[in-house]
């Protein structure tokens, strides 16, 4: 049984297990309500409003009389048990305005997966499709194997013939032709990828053309997203998420590499990225009420290291020059052989990467963003540890990665940390006292600061010309958040009766030493790109963000630490998950599943460590924002403007 | 340590294991020594003499100090460790001088697997080779993945491109290619079934070209045998067999079917032949002493319920009318998801069936026998449980099954067995006496006849005229041999005291009839099929037999008692293991590898029992040797010349 729950203001509704947690169901539906405690039920911030239906709820003392009569519930303290709307009342909604303004300036990029578009460009074609047949029934004239007649109605119902067929399909045909009167209806392959002729892969009894439906995979180094496809509606069903399960042998691809090594350490990795894939794929089914044997294939994206970890394909030659991947085109495999608990017959389609750094997640995002097949110059950015860039167009498509290193993701900054609660993720400081205000996510006492609050604070440090362009403070004002530090100056945006810590939090000119390099890293990166290919910054028609943090960040201030490049604002656009939107393209667009390899290919690779003038960009850009001005046009524009 | 045996008079020397059993290495040499009891010691037969090198025995008393001296030992007491020659006194050998003498006449079949003969016609090419290649070390300027290095030096050196490539070979390919320095020899599979492409199978580092090695296996429904292939020489090696461990579940394909309609029944036969396959190769493995992973491939032939079982796919409607197999062509699988212990990558590649009683192993002889590409116009007879006859050339095949019975196994006949020690396989009767001269096999007491010996045993009747044409004993002799027995008269073969079991052995009217059943239902099936196609008896300008029994079998008194036809005994050929043959000419030729499906689907399949004129040409072929004596000149004319 399963309960409908809808959110005002935002009018979601999803479908959850009888007696869910409605907390949980909020994050679940990517509604946000303010909760600091984590779910115990000690800081009152989650009240909601049940405006229909009911909820099962402790009460604790945190709830009025007035309030519980009124129909305030602690939202952590809440079970589903009847279809329930609640309203998020102001004070508990997640306070993202800035983040939600910033972006509108920007815009989300259409998405590729509009089908309607999909369908006029003829790109919605699934190579998995089902047909149904109406065979004729055996007997003492015609007793040719069953294999045969499947065959034979096949061609002709739909002219298909020389028609190859998947092994494990074959131990059921008997007895599925027989079930419903030798009506049956077999999903095929048109992939040409494992076998040169259409691919029966499997077979059911009478008619379930309707009921077709495939996995998209997105293998992160930190999280593992799987998307429901419904392949004969032409429809994304609905997704689910979790932490990688990787993550316990390591936070990064090179810990994890390293890990690989160990006696058992591959196997241990290929493991847990399947057990990650198989607990958030079930979750996903049960939600649905889809049993696992309506799935006919899978595709997956990841970045090159987590493709050889999940493939069980080993990585070590990855992290050691001359960083050579062992595969990086990947022949269709059987799910089973991999872990994956899903029937038989089910195989795994792989995006392709093109080098140790730029993985099958870069490629996906490019086929996912089109931008491929379009005319204009783009500069695609993915923000991690490693920077990945794309330039290029239909015609070309040139890559690189950046080591950025991981400042944008708190590592290498004293107080740096994931974008999880307590995180500060925006800032002001007031330009005549320097006393800075903070935001944090899921506003609570802050606890440390994430890649995007990193970059916002140090726009917000420039503009009030607290720091110099070479990234040090200004020692000649007297403000006591500006002090000396272990490691030269900082400036304290918390102290330590405001933070969860206890201690004081600061940004230290040793961290901003390291985000400048990760930025100039970035900078020099698009330029070494550009003048290998005889083009320069102006030349970029669009910028599309990739990735989650792309998603979060904050243009003008990107641009203004010397992050991204000075074009119109109007030009950058987000993309998203574009791994996990390209995996979704290849189970839809037959074109795009046999293609992606060619689109791989067309990417060539620069190894920004030995293209010349790369190390002279990479210097050049370790200023705030560049050593040369007419990089940052309008950059100057607003700083002149803020101090003026 | 292996150590050598040279078996005199034959001069056939195999190399065994230190500490290998006599009795056993000379099973193993194919070298026949008299010894019925087992090898438990007592019966004294199997005394062999020592002529050089020196054997580890066990003295019983059953030698005397004399032989001792000379050399005598017990084969069955006696292990081997030394290298050692020993001869087989003439009493320890095997008497076969008749069989030998009978099978003189008519000679065994030019092998097809005579390789100079293959590769003059082209054939010897085996779709799998091994290519090897000498890769640049990568370096910072070339660090493309090690896929795309691999594939540009085969396209390098030898113009391969557009390659395929099996996944796991993909988990060692890092490893491999930096094991000697970028030096590696790949295993490629060029027969086109599984992919369009060029398929890499395996890789393993620095020049193995010189070893490469196949397994042809031949799954019959009593015995399985495996054929060690050497493919960078062309050789077949060697050969080991075992009973199909399927036999506890079942003497015939039919109980085995309905035992797989239990629960877990077709699980169980599956891992049964799986099992013992896997205990014949890896005997076959250590004693060449091979590592199992120099195996790159396996090609197998069954008949169709063997296929089914092995497969695991449901057998049940082979069973059933309107008798249709589940599938007659199947794909390559991969060895390992049928419980095969070789590497992952290694695939089985099997022999088509055209119906549920023609099998890949008749197609399977069709190829080995080159009969698909005579002009001749051919007999093909497979005899067993169920007589398989293939009719035609190299225009145009027609097969069918003929529902012979296990008459021939020595089934439905009350003192029948198995051709195994103590079976009476020949027989004379004194047209005076009417006493009979039997020959067991190894020479012991009687225990029972097998198939070759009922037909020697009905020529012999025939021939002393003690039975009428319609299988009737003559009641008008005066001989204790004929008498009245439980079911109908029987003529004796043995009395109680000269038995194994303590009782009389005798062939009953009631056995005879069977016997007729049997021959009759094979000779209408020549006469049906050959109508079939207009044309005669006479036509046939060559008749091949096949199987196990055709290698026993006398000709003549086929012949005689109707059960093949009366041609010139010249046309007559036996094949040996066809089905053995076809599958190792799979491995040994790409283009039989990719057309054994085209050969099978010429093969025009007839249902006999709804095939016009089967019933009257099966009832008229009830006689001995057949109402129509214009059939059977040259029989008649024997039996005046025997009578006369």
């Amino acid at each position: 049984m399963t309960k409908k729950v809808t959110f005002k203001p935002y009018d979601i509704t999803i479908e959850v297990e009888d007696g869910e947690n409605l907390l949980r169901a909020a994050l679940e539906a990517g509604v946000h309500i303010n909760a600091s405690c984590g779910g115990e039920g000690v800081c009152g911030k989650c009240k909601i409003l049940v405006e229909s239906g009911d909820l099962d709820s402790l009460r604790g003392g945190l709830v009025s009389d007035m309030e519980w009569t009124l129909g305030y519930r602690q939202a952590c303290q809440s079970q589903i048990s009847t279809d329930v709307v609640v309203r998020i009342p102001p004070e508990s909604l997640l306070d993202r305005h800035t983040l939600v303004r910033r972006r509108a300036g920007i815009g989300l990029r259409p998405s590729p997966l509009d089908l309607a578009a999909l369908r006029a460009q003829g790109l919605y074609n699934p190579a998995f499709q089902k047909k149904f047949v109406k065979l004729p029934p055996a007997n003492l004239a015609d007793n040719i194997c069953d294999l045969t007649r499947l065959e034979n109605g096949l061609g002709r119902q739909y002219g298909l013939d020389n028609l190859a067929h998947d092994f494990f399909m074959l131990r059921k045909l008997a007895r599925v032709m027989r079930q419903e009167n030798f009506e049956v209806t077999a999903t095929l392959d048109f992939a040409q990828r494992l076998s040169r002729k259409p691919r029966v892969v499997n077979l059911e009894p009478g008619d379930t053309t309707r009921e077709h439906f495939a996995l998209a995979v997105d293998i992160g180094t930190t999280t593992v997203w799987v998307q429901l496809l419904d392949l004969a509606q032409g429809e994304i069903i609905g997704h689910a998420a979790d932490y990688n399960a990787q993550l316990s042998y390591g936070d990064d691809v090179i810990t994890r590499i390293l890990y690989s090594q160990k006696e058992q350490g591959l196997q241990k990795l290929q493991k847990s990225a399947a057990a990650t894939i198989n607990q958030v794929m079930h979750r996903l089914l049960k939600r649905h009420k889809l049993p696992v044997d309506e799935i006919s294939h899978i595709t997956v994206a990841g970045n090159t290291t987590m493709t050889h970890l999940f493939y069980g394909i080993d990585p070590k030659y990855i992290r050691l020059a001359p960083y050579t991947p062992a595969v990086c085109h990947l022949p269709p495999v059987r799910a089973r052989d991999l872990g994956l608990e899903v029937p038989e017959h089910v195989f795994i389609y792989s995006v392709s990467s093109v080098s140790s750094y730029v993985g099958g997640d870069i490629v996906a995002g490019v086929l996912g963003s089109g931008i491929y097949k379009e005319p204009k110059l783009t500069l695609y950015i993915d923000i991690g540890t490693n920077g990945e860039i794309v330039i290029g167009n239909q015609q070309w498509l040139a890559c690189a990665a950046c080591s950025a290193g991981p400042a944008f993701e708190g590592g290498g900054i004293r107080h740096g940390m994931r974008a999880t609660s307590g995180a500060i993720e925006d800032a002001s400081i007031n330009p005549d006292t320097y006393e800075p205000m903070i935001i944090t996510i899921d506003m609570v006492k802050p606890k440390g600061i994430c890649g995007s609050g990193l970059i916002n604070i140090l726009a917000a440090l420039m503009e009030a010309d607290l720091i110099s362009p070479n990234g040090k403070f200004r020692d000649d004002l007297a403000t006591p958040r500006i002090r000396m530090g272990d490691s030269g100056r900082e400036y304290v945006l918390a102290m330590a009766p405001d933070t969860q810590t206890g201690q004081d939090i600061a940004l230290s000119e040793a961290d901003i030493d390291n985000l400048m390099r990760a930025k100039g890293a970035m900078f020099a990166g698009y330029l070494t790109l550009l003048e290998n290919v005889g083009l320069r910054l102006q030349d970029i028609e669009q910028v599309i963000l990739a990735g989650a943090f792309g998603n979060f960040i904050n243009i003008d201030n990107a641009i203004l630490i010397g992050l991204l490049p000075d074009l119109p604002r109007e030009q950058f656009q987000f993309v998203g998950n574009g791994s996990l939107m390209g995996a979704t393209l290849l189970a839809f667009s037959r074109e795009l599943l046999e293609e992606e390899r060619r689109v791989a290919d067309m990417m060539t690779n620069f190894e920004l460590s030995e293209t010349p003038g790369y190390m002279n960009q990479y210097i050049a850009a370790l200023f705030l924002p560049h050593t040369q001005e007419e990089y940052f046009p309008t950059v100057n524009e607003r700083l002149r403007a803020g101090r003026g």
